[in-house]
């Protein structure tokens, strides 16, 4: 289904009364009574007592976080994926969404119910109540959907925490995104949440540009991270990629997975043990003063590593 | 200053690491560092203890909320301000607010930084954290400018409460958004915070489509509100307009002023005496048992009030 065409009515004809009835209709229950829920002029939420609050804002964008090749109902579950993939990456669970659509007047009533649809499920599956939000025209051609999301945490983890001797963990398996991952993904907010409350753990940050450039965000000034490349975990459709498959694993981008470092001295093989998801869980390398040359090294070699560059960089 | 052109580098050229650099810069201290401010993978908060968390989320897109000839810094003041009109209307205190973009490689960076500087001022005036958020790519000649305020109430107040009796007031002076006050007005949140105080307020909403269609949101079932036709306050640029005035007033919509009901049996006179306020207050009608046929009645005539129609429903 093609989210635009000309010969059949689209949501320009239908107008802002007919599209805020279908976005009612479709979210159902997912939509508290006001002002929960949509109805009021903002949102109202009683966090749990204690917490703290977290919010965080992503969109999905055709032509950048999609093509008119994917199902729009997948489309919709991923945008409230990528932003619960940030609450778990604070160990937070989440409380209720907003949304703004954006949207051609070209857009197709189908493709947007569609749309809605997947968004509706994704938010019965992981309990979030749809809150509130605003719908907008804008260029034809155009779809462009913006969830802000609440949670919340009794002790957030957040990037900054990781020292000297911190050892790198990751759960599931990296890269191949392209393939459909970026679409069959699950944010790990159990695994988050059972993280946050161990009290060991130093840092956190999902995966969503590639290992390569978010694990940066993890190390300390003066600082670099060390990887074991044979223990970062290899999705099993790259692995046959051969020397390409650490770089798929590494730049890809869109693992929506947690990766996050433990206090020094953490004894690592015992954390891994009580690890109770049957997610897998690596560690993939360690926290050490550092070489300001280089941010990311070899840790068998002790060669800078330039992930960027090329996938040679990383041949054994 | 047109906001996109093909001669001078883009957007997509500076690249998103740039596009970011360039928020934090022109944000300056207007984002705490994280994981208050921008740089984690949400934003934390602590809501006054006891209150009830608010969120509402509004964008501006070019071509719907403003167009190439508005200035962009006051284009970047009227994203902040819409959403802090919605958080005034329930009488609450704004917390932090996060901001996706979605923006064409065409747009200009000069644009891009005037606007950023004009929502900076704004956070600015209105103590209002700018907490996190996301940059993306869109199509060429697109700028979607989405922001999700978070706030807090003591006692929220919603649209639902008025009853049979209610009398109806509204602040400031309506009419008149095109010829520039949909850029130019002040949410109204001190009013909107005085007025949840007072105990008596039944039920509120800010005025962004108009009168016309922002009152029966007001409106219990069952019932209609009798309008004082003369009493609607009309901004004095569009008050020479003569008939057409009063349709301006209901119909122009982007007032984003305060709409709201009292308790019946409050003592009218007595509230407007004690309203501590530059801003004008008036009585401009109250909420009476309705007939089916119509919402909106003038109060003098009985007659059904049909603004959507054409001014001339309005003629004395």
């Amino acid at each position: 289904m093609h989210p635009f065409s000309q010969d059949n009515p689209g949501t320009g004809q239908a107008g802002e009364t007919a599209i805020l009835q279908l976005v009612r209709q479709r979210m159902g229950n997912i939509s508290p009574p006001p002002p929960e829920g949509i109805g009021d002029d903002c949102a109202t939420w009683q966090p749990p007592p204690g917490e703290t609050l977290l919010l965080t804002t992503d969109p999905v964008i055709l032509g950048k976080h999609f093509d008119a090749s994917h199902a729009p109902g997948l489309v919709g579950a991923k945008l409230l994926k990528r932003n619960l993939s940030d609450i778990a990456a604070m160990g937070g669970q989440p409380g209720p969404a907003v949304l703004a659509l954006a949207m051609g007047p070209d857009l197709q009533l189908e493709w947007l119910t569609a749309f809605l649809d997947g968004l509706a499920e994704a938010c019965r599956k992981y309990k979030v109540p749809l809150a509130g939000g605003d719908i907008a025209a804008a260029n034809p051609g155009t779809f462009c959907a913006t969830l802000t999301q609440a949670g919340s945490a009794v002790n957030p983890v957040t990037r900054t925490g990781a020292q000297d001797g911190s050892p790198i963990l990751v759960t599931g398996t990296l890269g191949g995104s392209l393939s459909g991952r970026h679409l069959h993904f699950e944010p790990r907010l159990k695994e988050g949440q059972w993280l946050a409350s161990q009290g060991v753990v130093a840092s956190m940050i999902d995966l969503s540009d590639g290992m390569a450039r978010d694990l940066p965000e993890l190390i300390p000034s003066c600082a670099q991270a060390a990887l074991d490349l044979p223990a970062i975990p290899i999705n099993e459709e790259v692995r046959q990629a051969g020397n390409a498959a650490i770089q798929s694993a590494l730049c890809d981008g869109e693992d929506y997975e947690l990766l996050f470092t433990l206090a020094p001295g953490t004894v690592v093989e015992s954390f891994i043990e009580s690890w109770p998801f049957p997610t897998p869980l690596h560690r993939v390398g360690k926290i050490q003063q550092g070489d300001p040359e280089g941010i990311l090294v070899d840790n068998a070699s002790g060669n800078i590593l330039h992930p960027g560059d090329g996938y040679e960089h990383f041949m054994q």
